[in-house]
Order: structure tokens, then sequence, then C-alpha cells
């Protein structure tokens, strides 16, 4: 139609800002490729495509010895997206097993869906979003577009954090007119990232925390520490009692609204703007890697014992409970008919473990104890132990 | 209280009639211990107390290093349960290594719980049972009695199916007064047995529902075939389109009312009296054994390749998914505060594993996909098959 058409994909503009990428293959002049007269959803859908691949080149990196399947599908009710996906399980079992992977399984994904919204979900939506100009008596329903980024990524070392992030804006539109574009009613963005690891390492957590930090900052003060504590509560298991992993950041909503979690925040100290909402979704995206990778690198290649393993295996157990039982968006694909079920479960890991009983974490003082303690301490603070051991 | 003390446990009263366990235990003579004096709840479980051990018994003969650990465990708000687990995780590794269990993981548990339904969970029950005489104008909660046997064994082998079943009497009664026994209001039975192989093996298919075929017919003949179909409609994981296993029998709600899966079932066609569903229960938890040892024993010791072992692991992939997302059970222990999450989620195989598209399946003429069309055919009629084969 008229606006996909308008997608600038592969501009020779500059980047205004340079970035990491691989610089075998270019794209790190796509990485920030930004026109602003576009409408956000075109922006949103360039800054995802080269986010991903400019992902995939660095982890390649990581794993010379794999590459990611790049998979993409298209929705029969409107929209299309690419699955990025590293297994081992995808080599001849003879080259994986002399040439182990890095990561045991990873997924960077984006998608871009479109279609109609029905009134139900249209008026839930109306309880977070007070602004949009629609009265319910009219039953109609309203053209919607969802763009994102996943990202999975389970190194196979048991020392290296399993790593998670999504970062997504949507919007509700008119129904366009013949060759217009359509009137954008209501518009928000969501996201975070979280880190999972199945060993603790306090300089780890202090390191993802300090990053997200810092991409969120500029955006106001109000951002990380709100964020921060969303993030906690979000990742939870309640079941279990623990949180799944070490925190990080998760917002959703945003928009140029007042929001329940920062009633309080005046100019400055949270982003109120389209514009400046999508540069905080920028930040956080861009520091991705930064976060991640410096953790990943010192991690992947300690050695260790078939018990690690083990826990880590059972780690991720409760990682597919948090998934399956608790998080919202694989609730929702699994419950939607027609989705594309490959895609909404790839963020389970390649190997899990359940144990009755397991005697692993029971002993105190050992590591696996101790990382439970964490878990079930119900979020911790790292930036202020940052500085505490400053001081 | 007044109710447990009568309990029956190790009566020298002769059984009625022989059945199998093992031998060295001499627990055959407790298995149809049943002293109809009592009140049923005391029946009940006095049956699954009895029934539990023989299983372990005859487990503990398939798998003779290994033991099954009994946990037994109260519930503060009213009510215990013992588990019984059999897991090599539990064994030393080097141990384990050079002795693999036949059981991979294993779970015979009994619970019998009671507390106080409240007014709102009594409503709903009202719906399949509308002779429960209560007002709900009064406001009031009813005690309630839940006491079961619920079996999950999950074969190392990948040749050998994974089984689950589950019977189960609830019981609504008066608040007693001091000394008194409560009346019951309202009760009824409920349970299933269904089988998950990884490889299908027709023979199996046909003698696990020839098992059960028998133990239901005695109690009518509209027993087994609205179960069997019952079971194939429960089963199944919408998300995938695909049938958990080759199905078994399922029933739930069955007491001395009409039945809405049974509407025009006459006397004789259905069991109808306390005394006659019981007998049910009986005979399904009894045909367990020769259900499922017959298979177990044929395919234990089969040879196996690595795939066919990965196979086995994606399989038990979709038996997480179908008890995270859509065991009714399973949900229901999830979102109780304070329940017990290890019994809960014992069901779970030790090991599973989840591949982005995984090719194994997709190529016509393997096993693998014949297993897949068997479980999209929606259930297959295994007893028509037997006899189409006779002829």
């Amino acid at each position: 139609g008229t606006l996909w058409s308008k997608f600038k994909f592969g501009s020779t503009r500059k980047a205004t800002t340079g970035m990491m990428g691989s610089k075998k293959t270019g794209l790190v002049e796509l990485w920030m490729t930004d026109d602003p007269s576009l409408p956000m959803r075109a922006r949103v859908t360039a800054f995802i495509t080269n986010a991903q691949r400019n992902l995939i080149n660095a982890f390649e990196e990581i794993d010379p010895n794999y590459k990611f399947l790049l998979d993409p599908w298209t929705r029969a009710s409107g929209g299309n997206g690419v699955s990025g996906v590293l297994s081992s399980a995808r080599a001849e079992p003879k080259f994986a097993e002399e040439n182990p992977s890095v990561l045991e399984k990873a997924g960077i994904n984006i998608s871009m869906v479109h279609g109609k919204m029905p009134p139900s979900a249209i008026a839930q939506m109306k309880a977070n979003h007070s602004s949009i100009p629609y009265d319910p008596a009219s039953n109609a329903s309203l053209p919607y577009f969802a763009g994102g980024i996943s990202i999975v990524i389970h190194p196979r070392n048991p020392h290296a954090p399993t790593i998670h992030a999504n970062y997504r804006y949507f919007e509700l539109t008119s129904d366009p007119k013949e060759g217009e574009e359509p009137e954008t009613i209501a518009w928000w963005f969501g996201g975070g990232s979280d880190l999972t690891p199945s060993y603790l390492y306090e300089e780890d957590a202090i390191h993802f925390h300090q990053a997200l930090y810092n991409a969120c900052q500029p955006s106001g003060p109000s951002t990380y520490p709100v964020f921060k504590k969303w993030c906690d509560e979000y990742f939870h298991l309640s079941h279990r009692g623990e949180s799944r992993g070490i925190g990080g950041i998760f917002y959703d909503d945003l928009c140029n609204e007042p929001h329940h979690r920062m009633p309080n925040a005046g100019p400055g100290e949270r982003p109120n703007e389209k514009e400046e909402i999508f540069t905080l979704m920028k930040s956080c995206v861009e520091a991705f890697l930064p976060s991640y990778l410096p953790i990943l690198k010192r991690r992947m290649n300690m050695p260790y014992t078939e018990q690690q393993r083990r826990w880590q295996l059972l780690r991720r157990g409760r990682y597919v409970e948090f998934n399956l039982v608790h998080d919202r968006g694989t609730k929702f694909g699994l419950q939607t008919p027609g989705i594309r079920i490959e895609s909404v479960l790839m963020s389970l890991p390649e190997t899990a473990r359940w144990e009755y009983r397991t005697d692993l974490g029971e002993e105190e003082g050992t590591p696996e104890a101790e990382l439970l303690a964490t878990l079930k301490s119900g979020g911790i603070d790292w930036l202020s132990k940052a500085k505490q051991e400053v001081c």
C-alpha cells in the first residue's frame, strides 16, 4: 500500500550517530538511519529491521562456526516478520559436538503486524489511554499496527546468563481513505530487557543495570527507577516465590498522556512526546550489546562441571514456567487462533529440566543457594550496591 | 478427628478379590481391603493408599536398582498426602550413568485434602450438580474433601510411552456437629488415563485401549465410548493442533444425577449409584498395570539412536506445554496460594527440549512424521482397528 512503499530500507543517507555493528558488513551505516518525515510505524520498522541485522552480525562474530537462519514470514490477516534463529540442533551432530556453539539457542526477531482491533479490545485499551477518541456505542473496529523486536539469547555455558529484550510500538488509526495515510488516533511504546543468570556474578548484575541506567537516564530521571521496579514486579514467578532473574527494565503504555507509574513526573523527568519516547526505545535497543556482550565474553569460556550444567537446565525449567504460565505476550499468542506458534515459543530454551525436590540449591553457602536467595529477595538495588563498593 | 480415626489401614481382613502386587511384600492382601460401613472418603483413602504402594512395588521390580522416595506432606489448611517419586537424578551420577534407570522420572502420588469451599466455588459447582441443596443467598462456606491418586511415568527409552492417570473422589458436606459425622450433601468421581508415545506402535495403542475398555465395560456400555471421546477432547494442544498422545479415557462429575455426556443412558448403561461409580474407579486403577506394563516391558530395552532420544525430548516439550498451558489441575494448582508446588509440577518430565522449526517429523514416511499425522488426526478408534485386523 501507500504507506509501506515509503519505507527507505537501504537508504544511502549517513547515520548521524556512529554505533557498533559488524565492520565486515558495513551495516553500521544503517543503524541509525531515520527519516523523521515518515510515519512512526515506518521509522520503527526501519529501525528494528536494521537493529536485527546488526545484532545478528554481532552474535555471529561471537559464534563464527554458526549462522543465524533468517526465516521471513507473512501473516494471512496482515503483516510480516523475520525470525532470526541460531540453533546448533540444525548442524550436523558430529560437527556440533566438535564445535559447540557459544549460544545454545538464540532468537532475534522482528514483526510488523497490522489488522483490525475489535471493539472489546479497544474498550480495554481505553483504560490506559483515556484520550482514545472512540465511542464504544459505535461498535466499530479500528486498524492497528504493532511493530517490535524481540531477543532471547540462551548461552551454553552455565556461567553466562540468559538475556531477553523486547521493544515495541503500537498504534490505532482511523480507517484510511483510498490513497491517503491513515490518521493515528492513539499510540504507545513498550519494552524492556532482563538478565537471567544461573550463577550470580555481582559485577555482571551491576554492569547490566548500569548500562540500562545509562540508556534511560537521558530520557529523564524518572525512567530507570520506575522501569527497574516494574521489571522486578513483572518477571516474578508467583507460584515459586522467585524472580526469574536479576531484573532489568520494563515499561509499557508510554505515550504523551499521564502515566499511572509516573503520575507526578514533570517536564524533563520523563519522555512525554512521541519523538522522545522513540529516542528512548532507540537508546535501549542500542544499549543491548554494551549491556550484554562484556558479560557473555567473560563467562562463555569458563570451565564448568556437569553439576553446574544440571543446575543451569533446572533454571531453564523455571524460564519455561515463566514463559508458559505468566508471560502476557506468550499467553496472548497461545490463545490467538492462527498465530505462528514457532515464533511465539521461540523464547523457550533448547533444553530444560525438572527434578522433584532437587538437592541443588538446598545447601547453604553454595553458589546455587546464593542465587536462590537473591531471586527470593524481591529485587535488589544493584546500582546502590555498586556505589557502596566504591565508597 | 472422629472421621480419620476410623480408617482401617493395615486391616487384617482378607481381600475379596486377588490382584497383582508384589509377592515380596504381601501388600496384595491390602489391595482390595474395603469396609462398606465406612464413609466413602475413608474407603477411597484406604483404596488409593494401598494402590500407591502396590504400584510402587510393581515399578520397583521393573527398576530394581532404584527406590521410590516416599515423601509425606501435610497441608496447613487441612489434609495430607504422600508423594512417591523415582528420579535417577537423586542417585550418584557415576552409579546412575552405569545403571541407567528404566524410568527416567516417575511420580505415584496420593492426596487427601479438605477445607472450606467458598460460596462462589459452590455456585460454580451447582452448574454440574443441580441437586446441591445450597442457598447462594446464605453466603455460607461448606466443608469439602478431595482424595485422589495421580500417576505419571516417563520411561527413558524413546520407544516406551509416557503414561498418566488420575482418579479422584470429591464431596461437599454439612458442617459436622462436635463428635458427629458430617452429612454428605454432594459428591462425584472423576478420573482417566492416557498414553503418550514418542513412537507409535499400533499394537501398544490397541492393547492400552482394550485394557481400558475391559475396565469400563462392566460399568455399562456407555462408559468407554463416552470417556474415550472425552479424553481425545481434553488432552488436546489447541495451540499446536495436536493431541498430546493416543488418548485413553477421561471422565468427571460422575454421580447419581443425569450426566451431560450421557443424557440418555438408562439403568445398566452407566454407573448411577455411588457404589457403582466407586467400583468403576477401582476397576480403572486396577487396570493401570495390565494396561501399561506389557507395553513398557516390550519397549524398555529396545536399542535407540541419539536422534530418537532427541525426538523423545521434543515430544516431552509438548508434554510440558500441555501441563503448563492447558491442564486444568495444574493451572488450578499454580493459582492456589500456599499450594505445594513440587507436587503440582511433579508431572513434568526430567528433560524437555524445544527447537525452532525442527526438521524431525518433517520428512514424510518417517516414524516421527507418522506419529505427528496420528496426533493431528483428532482421535483414532483403536478398538475398531483391532477388529479390522482380526477380520
